[in-house]
């Protein structure tokens, strides 16, 4: 009697041979850093691997590297022999021997951020989250500003501070001020949020003074992930207006281990929904075949009950177009740039990614199963963000979570 | 007869041995990168003079990088060593026979973007900018908002698009909406602007979930450049509203080659102007000694017709408090952090650091000695940005300029 090989993974695994998502990790018994891919509940260590099965040098050298950015710079032609080489290692009868030893069981392994972030956006893509935040903020006006049908909202996050999903974070202080206050006072924030996003990871470069178009983006996004972007409500709508969100955001963001390839996601794609607004020719993406917009339902837990199941095919904005977007200008990319979608909000109650929606800004608070109650986020609380995407055959593709927890201010 | 030592410098000398500001720099004859230091007319190969004068390895490899990001981490200890050290490398006698060859004619390099901008994050700390652009965007309202005197208000731009001067900004595209058009249409921005502003480089990193006291500041700022935050106004007024600007400031920033020290500022150091509003207790410095305002004059000049002289001491927050409040929250430093002060603009119109204020938006052109006229940049203009400040004993520290010219739109 043995146990099964690591390189049994069921069909219906949501790490199956049809996700290979890639990460960081390492282990206790120390060597550092290492480029891994999860498969089934084991991690390959790829750069072990590469050495195994006498991978070629190049390709060895970018799965050796202790963080994904040689392999994000390298451009998709590498992306796509990377996965093609994965592919044959972990599924042909050939390699067995060489890399059943490269897998380690996921249990035994610690997660690092898998890239450096380079410089972080953030969009707005959501209709029904933009515009359920112009009803709480600006009742008896139009939801959306004029520009929101027009072009994907964005602004720069901070890179510093994304973290990768695990890592506590402390409740941060700042100046709060309610509109009735005569002046704002200094403390912990009150209404600390949590906004349940999908994030882009690019890879090759662009030059600074050109643009990429629509039908590049693939060329440059490497893969996806999820993102929890930490939210002080009340920091942030003290200091708001007129240069956008700063404090209320910057503490913290966090980010899943897991980097899905943008390969893997090819029976995910749908079209955005239908929009009313002609968009200008370098955001038009209705003749795109396949087309942009992706099918990955994500699922919020707070302390451990589902509070909602935001659908990303329901956004507006697609990847390619917030892509376009933000190059537009001119600006230039870089391996290591992160741009997220904004909170992902769906029609109904049930759907939507921000507490500040689930409870109409702390009005309607949540009634959890285990009796307790919340407006916003108590220190203690855990926040655990996953989603699941189609893959061919039937297959689904997982992308793990993104989860923190809050510890008290100091 | 010879020519003098290029270490003989005159003591009126912008860049003289009060100042020493680093840079990195390349010559024609190869060999990469190197750390320098502005002296006269020369800059110091500081990793070479270092290995000449037999210094230290620890304090000879910070000199050796190729970038000042090793230094920056080091920080203030170190900084204080390594300036120390130079000093005495560059006037005490005993050093010259070693330290001649290693200065190289200014003439004769390259300059490159003196260290790797981690996050880049502006700030709006100039009253009379800030109430002039109310003015101009919100007339027959208070020209500031409500949480102006209450905080320095932020932003984070793109740090992936700092370049160094001299580096050509192509006119960027992007969707442009005049308030009586019925839609955007797409093309080259048609009222590009400058934005005249200082910058202080973050050596010392700080840790997530922690603030950094006002009283600590200067443990984390390593030194001041110029800045030029070119903001295209057209697209920045359209796509501004809710989440603040994007593309119209993303394309490109220019920044000055030379970084001075904090250091070579402790004659400069003046109290700011009078505040009208009681500050929260973490951005309260009425009692710190010495006061954190700067006394530096700046100098705009656009085709080469000096149209600004903005005073830096003017400005309502010090750096200090801006970096005071970039991390109340929590958020951590990193060494290569840089952080700008918006535009610098005195009260009267010769002192105003940004076209759209110097222009009243275009309706008050400036009429330049040449003949030529100007309402926003057309393409083909240069601009430059130049400083002093006092410096120990009726000296002047110069900060070299910052210049870029305007291509047209691709």
């Amino acid at each position: 009697m043995h146990s099964p090989s690591p390189l049994t993974v069921p069909p219906d695994a949501l790490f199956g041979a049809h996700n290979l998502p890639y990460g960081v990790f390492s282990t206790a018994a120390g060597t550092g850093r290492r480029l891994g891919v999860a498969y089934g509940e084991h991690v390959l260590d790829a750069g072990a691997a590469a050495r195994a099965t006498g991978a070629p040098a190049d390709l060895t050298a970018l799965l050796t590297a202790p963080s994904l950015n040689p392999l994000l710079a390298a451009g998709r032609p590498a992306w796509t022999r990377v996965r093609g080489a994965l592919t044959e290692w972990l599924t042909a009868d050939g390699h067995r021997a060489a890399v059943e030893p490269c897998l380690v069981p996921r249990a035994d392994v610690s997660l690092h951020l898998p890239f450096e972030v380079a410089d972080y956006v953030d969009f707005y893509a959501s209709e029904h989250h933009a515009a359920n935040l112009g009803r709480i903020f600006r009742p008896g006006t139009e939801p959306l500003t004029p520009n929101w049908k027009h072009l994907p909202i964005g602004y720069h996050g901070r890179a510093g501070t994304v973290v990768v999903s695990g890592t506590p974070v402390v409740r941060p202080s700042g100046q709060r001020k309610a509109p009735a206050d005569p002046a704002p006072d200094y403390g912990p924030a009150r209404r600390l949020d949590i906004e349940a996003e999908v994030g882009f990871v690019v890879g090759a470069a662009s030059p600074q003074g050109s643009r990429v178009a629509l039908a590049d983006a693939d060329a440059h996004v490497f893969g996806v992930c999820l993102l929890n972007d930490w939210s002080a409500r009340d920091i942030q709508s003290w200091e708001t207006v007129p240069l956008g969100p700063f404090l209320g955001k910057s503490f913290a963001t966090s980010l899943s281990p897991w980097v899905v390839p943008l390969d893997a996601l090819s029976a995910a794609r749908i079209d955005p929904p239908a929009r009313d607004t002609e968009p200008l020719p370098y955001l038009d993406d209705r003749a795109a075949r396949p087309p942009y917009g992706l099918d990955i339902s994500l699922e919020v837990r707070l302390n451990g009950h589902v509070v909602a199941r935001p659908p990303f095919a329901a956004m507006y904005w697609t990847y390619a177009q917030m892509l376009a977007h933000m190059t537009v200008n001119g600006a230039s990319l870089r391996p290591g740039d992160l741009f997220a979608s904004g909170t992902v909000s769906g029609r109904d109650r049930p759907t939507r990614g921000a507490l500040i929606e689930l409870t109409w800004n702390g009005g309607q608070p949540l009634d959890l199963p285990d009796g307790s109650r919340r407006g916003f986020l108590e220190d203690g609380d855990e926040v655990a963000i996953s989603a699941t995407a189609p893959g061919p055959g039937g297959t689904r593709i997982g992308f793990g979570e993104v989860a923190g927890r809050i510890l008290p201010a100091r």
